[in-house]
């Protein structure tokens, strides 16, 4: 599994602008094993991204063509490329850009592209409000097709552990393995007993330092899979979420209403059906808790049709930075207290909880041979705490958090 | 669930001699809603000890009788009862010290003294080197039968966090149930599809500070299931295993000797066998590493004889105090670097990976309702850390451990 991918990896500074891209080729290194130098951003590292970028082309596999290393007559548009490269994403897409250009009507290009925008946007803005931190940006490859890009900002100021991770993934699933993708299990008729899928998706947790800034995970996925004659079934996935330490209502209000937003411009009904699936999905039962104060999360949506539930996907991702920016803003250089630190360490632990035990995602990634447990694992925080039976004071601010968890709350109406 | 148990609690100071007693009745109080008050040990605190037996009493489910509360003609004996308690135990046993007299020749009953006298030895022996530090004991109610004693000792000046919980539970199980609970899925027959069943188990895990003192974790059970023709099912499992930080092959070695020596008085194929059982069973398969350096681990062990497992059983529960402590004593007060103390943090994290994501009785608990949820979390560490990507260097101390991990070796021939 890690073995085989292949990883190239680099550090790239987002402070106040586009995203600088800096990688460095790493070939035939183990994703695991060792860990690759980071190479500082700047002009020098723009060879090694293009070199990359050439590294991680050849894995074709009926599906997606990968963009082949580029031949020595097409520097100057190499050099275009590379600069829009530069100024849009974190990395080069999995598919490669001129093969995302050549293929721009299809919805799997324009979804690739929408969840690396999506990448850059949330570095860029993340790195904005970090400026003494970088984003570590690593792209890795899939030995059974695909491969990823992951970005990681560990220990800043601001954030103590940012991540936000792209992958791409493609080639053939059992019938069985196929079904178990769809939560709703509809029957998918194979060739030879395997089907073409292909899945994408950008997810991201944001854990911050200050216990007055909530956790924020988003997550935006589409996958794909073509049955014996030839037709296609594709859904979408997703959603977005807060996990504060402490409750703010107009922190709270602001999260959901900007949501809530985002989705009554496609419907009005979405947004009151996906908010109480995020309550009933993010449920730690063995707590009788959820893991936070909830948001929007949707699964396994295929209706009214491909455009329109897109649409509603890119609302959703474009929503992201204006639902949890100005929260973060807001609240990072307020004043906290030993105590306040000691219980955000507590909820991180029941955030760990709630990844390892229940996550459908987490669990499909660990037991599935290929995935990269690093880019999985990225969701849980730097550092979490259990102490045996804590139970804090009655009507304290712990309380009060305790109880909206166990009782969600509408915010908006 | 939590909400059906009656929770008593105390602390007791168990320091060099034998466990005081104290607990404090807290009838009607939830387990997990309120944290009831502590109360110190000392005279005072022995009738409210057996009131707590008393309190304790009262479920008859057709299997065993607790004991009642005294009579007041029954007072001198009273005394001796509590005196006895008071030098043996942390507080009453669940099946109450008369009824465990009467059916003394009974294994459920010699099983329950030895898991009662295991935790008070094992937690007399961890209190002795942590002085400052008190125990604090909880005794808890099953509303579907049975109980438990939860003893943790947490922020010690030697121990991160320590606990030894015994339980005792008993009632019903559906064939279903029962079936799952044996490992290897005996079939079992019912009577109006419903088995009674009786498990009890002492189990602990010890997480000290020094990051060159390791984690240890032991676990000994007994399970009875009773069939529609009155015969009964019967089965041990167990075993004992070390988590270090960083590799002491001398450590390593006093450790897999004592457990061996412990198995080889019964038979030499043992040791061997559970070894190697123990490095399958603590295995993080999607980190390609094991838990730890191992020790021993057995399931569903049914032969030669009820007797003579029971033996070898007693064996391992007499080892754990010489296999474990002297280990402790050698390494708490060496020096260690904040790179050394954040190591030990990033491998408390894979504890807890291990612990949420693949162990049976972890897994098993958070699904079983009526289960106490904060006895079978006890054993996550009251510290984790994790980082992304960290990869030690070649050849230093850090590699060396995970070159264990990895590749399991043989500490005793």
């Amino acid at each position: 599994m890690a073995a085989a991918a292949q990883l190239v990896r680099g550090a790239a500074r987002a402070a106040r602008g586009p995203p600088a891209l800096a990688v460095a080729a790493a070939a035939g290194r183990r994703a695991l094993g060792s860990a690759p130098p980071r190479v500082a951003a700047g002009r020098g590292g723009r060879r090694a991204a293009l070199a990359a970028a050439g590294a991680l082309g050849g894995l074709a596999l009926g599906l997606w063509r990968r963009q082949a290393a580029m031949a020595a007559s097409e520097e100057e548009e190499e050099g275009d490329e590379e600069e829009e490269l530069r100024q849009r994403f974190m990395a080069p897409p999995v598919s490669g850009l001129r093969e995302l250009r050549r293929r721009r009507r299809e919805l799997r290009s324009r979804m690739e592209l929408l969840i690396m925008e999506t990448q850059a946007e949330v570095c860029r803005a993340l790195a904005a409000l970090d400026p003494g931190a970088a984003f570590a940006v690593d792209t890795w490859e899939r030995k059974e097709g695909g491969g990823g890009i992951s970005c990681v900002l560990q220990d800043g100021e601001v954030f103590e552990k940012a991540g936000v991770n792209v992958s791409v993934v493609f080639g053939l699933l059992s019938e069985e393995a196929a079904r178990q993708m769809r939560s709703r299990g509809k029957s998918l008729k194979a060739k030879d007993g395997k089907l073409p899928f292909c899945a994408m998706g950008v997810s991201s947790v944001i854990h911050p330092k200050n216990p007055h800034v909530p956790t924020m995970h988003f997550n935006y996925r589409y996958f794909e899979i073509e049955e014996a004659d030839g037709t296609k079934q594709w859904w979408f996935g997703g959603g977005t979420d807060l996990t504060p330490t402490y409750l703010n209502e107009e922190d709270a209000v602001h999260f959901h209403k900007t949501l809530k937003e985002a989705c009554d411009k496609h419907d009005l009904k979405l947004y009151p059906k996906y908010k109480k699936w995020c309550d009933d999905y993010f449920y730690i039962k063995h707590r009788g808790e959820r893991r936070g104060i909830g948001g929007i999360f949707f699964d396994d949506v295929d209706s009214p049709s491909k455009e329109e539930v897109f649409q509603f996907v890119k609302s959703c991702a474009k929503a992201v930075v204006p639902c949890y920016i100005p929260i973060v803003k807001r609240h990072c250089h307020d004043s906290f207290t030993p105590e306040e630190k000691l219980w955000q360490q507590l909820r991180r632990g029941r955030y760990v909880e709630f990844n390892l035990v229940y996550d459908r995602g987490t669990k499909f990634g660990l037991l599935t041979p290929g995935s990269r447990i690093e880019s999985i694992l990225m969701s849980l925080p730097l550092t979490a705490r259990w102490e045996y039976m804590h139970t804090p004071p009655e009507s304290s601010k712990e309380a009060e958090i305790l109880e909206v968890l166990r009782n969600p709350k509408d915010w908006v109406h």
